[in-house]
């Protein structure tokens, strides 16, 4: 990613250090704040979570944050308190070499679950990726890299922000996609050389994840280990927290870079055919937009309606009607690609051939679910159900 | 089915009427009660709910049924008040050629959603199979595939009473796997000649369907049509509904019908290749031991990995982690086909390669999770998600 704009006074690499087999796949991440910064987190709502998210959770929001680790290999899940201590240890390293303490430093592990992390290749490689450390897009790209595990492509987006003298965004992340034995992992990581205080940071984190990587599902499943980060070193403007217009475009900014990174999630989910967007509008509350959404995004027989091209209004409505949400048929109107196919309670008369054409012949296909129940609305993105989304998720193992 | 023990007093018949376009297709069924029987129903949840739901359900409980009229091939559902009417008249229909009123009448659709019904050919289908009525075995058989869309078998199973006086309960249902553009519905209609109040009746349905019907999931789509009946018309024993250990056993042959068709419409799956039971046990609440079952049953990445016979205990325990029910992982152990997987929290070394291909070797897959929460427990049942089962919901359009 060639136009990436990073902000001032970080670093990062990603090395190879053992843990997956294949010694050209990168699998341990660092970011480096060269001075203390005010760091956000927003976890897993799993209550099987990994012992990473355990330890992360407990250290955010604080003021002093210094790093990010993050393996990709082997997730440190359900492996109790000897993987708690191994999470620990990896912060403490860590910590140690930048000259502070574990607590400073945040941990996330992505990979296969219930194995405990081979810890002496992970004290080495730390060992030897500090060094290593640089301001580069190279080295950026390196860290999103080893993020990895079933992702095709590494996931970076940055914003340049105007307002508050002047400041950027960075993020990168990690597919929700999930592939055994991986039980793989929705990871982010978002820096930013804005002055922001804590109550800011967790603020402005929590909207933007609530936009982006919570209005995004491939199958519903919730991972052990989903994990979004923050962190804030204001060396844009140290010691002064921005505030009102300045601030405002800083959250817009951060909730760009998660809004952008959640669809290159979807955009890259396994087997999938097709990026849809789902737009529910006029709902009594938000809350009731994202339930409704989530239900046509999750459910097989709207994936796979999409996959075979098939404009069926009926699956989508159903949906809508078992999602729980209060409403009745008159209350919804669907359109798919623009066309109206159910207005108020009952099917339209439509030209079946060309919805069906326009979701054959493009990947983005727009599902619009408009309801007369109040003003309230979001957008939510998900992918199709294919064959070889089946093969991917049955098949590993042959 | 030559063993079917039918209850005394009631005919039946199925023929085709030519709402579904193959003439070899039967698409009209009617049980008749010869007495007035009492009725109780239990239908979807689904907001967006067809025009037979809503006659139905304003119609039962009640003590003078006569009759059950259903057709196949057409849903009658999100059709406005022209599907009210429609389902009204069919209910006339039946009751004018039966001496009665259509209040005593309860109807159900089935098929394609949003078109209208072709009445002129159900009124000249209702008035041609009232004469051809029978209680006949294959009479109720003819029924019992008149129901029928994309099953592949005629459902029905019967229970003969020894206790008050002997008495019988036949049943008959069809599938819950969808496939479009029919909106594919569970339908069940449970008879028999044991008499009971309309309290009794009730009660009794509401607690089969609870551990039948409610215990299925091949999606988790909810149809927009799915109906329970059950009628007893008392021909056992006119007038002396049944009490204590008769009533006991009436109502344990109604379950046992019940969760017997409920487990055919699984094994009847589109595209599945496993049968798969999900014990849950030590919950607080059987509610949440159905949460958890559930999560696990419509998780397309449990699915997946049963149609790859991989043990994945890792997909099963997070399902169990995300479905919200208060849990720890420490509070659980799982087995599948009987070999422990994972035990309070941790995982278990076990002959992988042995597990897997016990899965692969045999349709009939258990997955067994115990918690340490309560003493409350559910069995259900679900298929897993295959190739074929996309191809069958994607591509039926080409």
């Amino acid at each position: 990613m060639s136009d990436v704009t990073l902000p001032l006074g970080y670093s990062a690499n990603g090395i190879s250090c053992g843990v997956k087999n294949d010694p050209s796949k990168l699998d341990l991440a660092l970011f480096v704040s060269d001075r203390p910064a005010v760091a956000a987190g927003v976890f897993t709502q799993n209550k099987v979570c990994g012992a990473p998210v355990k330890v992360s959770r407990s250290r955010v929001p604080r003021e002093t944050a210094r790093a990010v680790v993050i393996n990709s290999g082997n997730s440190n899940a359900c492996t109790g308190d000897r993987g708690i201590a191994d999470a620990e240890a990896m912060t403490a390293a860590v910590g140690k070499l930048l000259g502070t303490t574990g607590e400073d430093v945040l941990v996330c592990s992505t990979g296969v679950i219930g194995r405990f992390l081979p810890m002496e290749k992970l004290q080495s490689g730390i060992a030897a990726i500090v060094p290593t450390l640089g301001a580069s897009v190279g080295h950026f790209n390196a860290a999103a890299r080893a993020m990895m595990t079933t992702d095709t492509f590494a996931k970076e987006v940055s914003q340049q922000v105007d307002a508050a003298g002047g400041c950027r965004v960075y993020g990168c992340a990690k597919g929700a996609a999930m592939i055994a034995p991986n039980m793989a992992t929705m990871l982010s990581v978002i820096l930013t050389d804005a002055c922001l205080t804590r109550e800011q940071a967790d603020r402005i984190l929590r909207h933007a994840v609530s936009q982006s990587f919570n209005c995004v599902s491939v199958e519903g499943h919730t991972s052990t280990s989903d994990t979004v980060l923050l962190l804030a070193n204001g060396a844009a403007s140290p010691g002064k927290p921005v505030s009102g217009e300045a601030e405002a475009a800083v959250a817009r900014a951060i909730d760009e870079v998660a809004s952008q990174l959640a669809q290159l999630i979807i955009r890259d989910a396994e087997g999938a055919d097709h990026f849809i967007t789902i737009d529910v509008r006029g709902t009594r509350t938000r809350d009731e937009a994202r339930t409704i959404a989530k239900a046509i995004a999750e459910g097989p027989l709207v994936k796979t309606a999409i996959t075979g091209a098939d404009p069926n209004w009926g699956r989508i409505i159903s949906a809508a009607g078992y999602c729980g949400v209060e409403l009745k048929e008159e209350d919804m109107s669907l359109r798919v690609n623009g066309t109206p196919l159910y207005e108020r309670g009952a099917p339209v008369a439509f030209d079946a051939a060309a919805v069906s054409a326009s979701i054959k012949n493009n990947r983005d296909v727009s599902i619009e679910l408009t309801l007369t129940l109040g003003s309230e609305s979001i957008r939510f993105w998900t992918s199709d159900l294919t064959c070889e989304y089946v093969r991917l998720n049955a098949d590993y193992t042959t």
